[in-house]
């Protein structure tokens, strides 16, 4: 096998890294989702349980990462798509983070029994899930357009987050009785905007493997 | 100059911007908590303002490292130095970025005449920055000991979080008509206690780095 081969053949195994790390995420938001409408601990436990495995996957991507690195001693675009790998991972942690912050506010928020109507976090949850995909395999096949996508779904995000946000809080001011429940549905919405924010950094990333400048697709 | 010697050289250069990029969080969070107590936009929009100098220092940090890990091909010791400033400049990155956050509740709150007390929080944030001191000062001399004092500071200030959260619920559901102040108070608070975990990360790379084992000061 020629050096070049080798080489390639050593990207592949990350980017199957990476999309075996994105797939775990997409059932983290998921379950972590299917938890709080359900209000259903057993499930939340089970998304942070679970997390353990994503950060093992980030531990590995990072060690062959660097471990490539400094055996090949790339330049220029291979370089460039060794950083990129390392900070996609690194984004895609955090987003498995915050299905596990999305967990733990379903078990804080417990057995309240009138649980608001949360279809507003719902469709952030299933945009953000779409743009993780696109985003993801924008990297896959170098795809800009994708990217571009990612960035146009994330002021989607933005507004519904916006609009639920002055919704719970004016119903918060209505019923002061629902604090803790409310409270936690607003670190929710939080969480979502951000999981869109990191989302959207893994489509900034592929665009300047791709094109070889920095883009900002959050302003 | 020998090689080793150039090596060194190198990775004091980049111990110089870590110093640089911690310092540069120390006061954006010192001006984000400062015009949060005293409900100064202007000073937030400074914090913000100044957080693009942070970011590139995480950059600049991001590609003399991996320019250094292709150039010089270190192993063991070395290498797991590079990874630490890798992992290190992102972590303050992060904590600087709860400045911002700080600094846009502050926005916010605006000018809400009665600004609750927020005691706790402000030691949360002395705290932080104590903890920050600490964790930078364990890596530049790779004192244990230090990381050790950094994970236990750290479960002081969650202890006040938990403290706070109580705290200023308890008041949402009886001044509803604050509803906004506290909503942002109670993110405030959630930007703390992320905080002084992200610093406890340094400290375990720290960690990681001197004794070549994986450390978990969060548990």
């Amino acid at each position: 096998m020629s050096i070049r081969e080798n080489f390639e053949n050593n990207l592949e195994e990350v980017n199957r890294k990476i999309t075996e790390m994105g797939e775990q995420t997409i059932v983290a938001l998921e379950r972590a989702f299917k938890a709080l409408k359900t209000q259903d601990v057993e499930i939340a436990l089970k998304v942070i349980e679970g997390d353990t495995a994503i950060d093992n996957l980030e531990k590995d991507i990072n060690e062959f990462a660097i471990w490539l690195v400094a055996k090949e001693a790339p330049i220029s675009r291979d370089l460039r798509e060794i950083i990129s790998v390392l900070k996609i991972s690194t984004e895609i942690e955090r987003v498995a983070d915050f299905a596990v912050n999305i967990a733990k506010a379903t078990i804080k928020i417990g057995n309240t029994k009138s649980l608001l109507e949360i279809t507003h976090l719902e469709k952030m949850k299933e945009l953000s899930i779409e743009m993780l995909r696109k985003a993801l395999q924008s990297f896959l096949d170098e795809n800009i357009l994708l990217a571009i996508e990612v960035g146009d779904l994330e002021d989607e995000v933005d507004e519904y987050s916006s609009e639920t946000y002055k919704k719970l809080t004016t119903y918060l001011s209505d019923h002061p009785e629902e604090t803790n429940q409310l409270v936690q549905l607003l670190f929710v919405n939080r969480f979502l905007e951000r999981t869109a924010d990191h989302i959207t950094n893994i489509a900034e990333s592929t665009a300047y493997l791709i094109k070889g400048q920095i883009y900002d697709f959050n302003s």
